[in-house]
């Protein structure tokens, strides 16, 4: 049970790559849990889609523009340094949508929200399978 | 006008149906006003779409796994009891990407965001047309 | 670095433009800065792509019922008001999915969460290309 801590709103500039961006913000704000959202346009972006069965992920590259139209995810500790672990929904020209896990995705613009969550008790992503997870509840 | 009260992030366990899941942790707690967030990859789901006119829901089975790209909602009264409303956003193994009200969905995994909102006047969803809604502002 | 002020979760009324509801929303509480989130139904709406070269926006138009899957973005200020940007992902009958910027949308149903942000500096749009952005960070 957390209550909530410090609040970012703020923009990415240009040209970042945006999981370096975020994980390097979570380290030097010290932040071990939070929330993270965003919205923005994206130059070209990595997503990931999991093999539940191979247990690895596949990769789906988007070379074109497109809007961030959401980024979700969270920040928790993976061998003892702030992770960033986010979701990501976009759209092309035509308004058709692609989505998965953000591994790595170029700025154009992105408006970053996040909530550090404090008072309770860490999360600690351990290995399983291709994943790092939290204990479940 | 509501403020923040207890915030929860946690893992659902696998397996677990995701909505019943939800709806047993609001109960559990007693939230009674809320706001749901999620990232994680499903085993399989139903989104609903509601058809304006003949006010009945149309539902889409998504039979494969997915990534869940995205659920948002809230938690609120229905007939006396938490009640958990949500929209889920998924993203096949290409990325091309489905979406619609959560009827139903098996977790592989689901990291989950639950705000509880305090000190407001409680929502109430009262039945209208095939929908359960709270008074409009 | 911003705490939380007041949190609003509230029904948009049947046939409202969200945009301008919202807007004035922001306006009549005073909302310097914010973050939106929603989820509904729509009746139809209309959704932004920015071409990054051109440095314009390109409209899609969706002229059919909606499920609203996701709405997010924020307030912050624009020309001395409050200003609300907006992404929005919708559902159409078959679960295929379309996103962009939102533009303005028709409201069947929306369930709107606010959560005003205080205590930090104002984030303050300013002229761009076709864009009006705040300062990088």
């Amino acid at each position: 049970m957390f209550k909530p801590g410090p609040i970012y709103l703020f923009r990415v500039p240009e040209d970042e790559e945006l999981i370096s961006y975020l994980t390097l913000f979570a380290k030097e704000k010290n932040i071990k849990t939070g929330v993270v959202n965003a919205i923005g346009a994206l130059k070209e972006c990595t997503l990931g889609f999991y093999d539940q069965h191979k247990q690895v992920y596949e990769y789906i590259k988007i070379e074109e523009e497109v809007e961030l139209t959401n980024l979700s995810g969270n920040i928790s500790i993976k061998e003892g340094e702030p992770f960033v672990h986010v979701h990501a929904i976009v759209g092309k020209r035509n308004g058709s949508t692609y989505s998965g896990h953000l591994v790595e995705a170029r700025v154009f613009v992105a408006e970053v929200l996040v909530i550090e969550l404090v008072g309770g008790v860490e999360l600690v992503r351990e290995k399983h399978g291709g994943l790092w997870l939290w204990k479940p509840k």
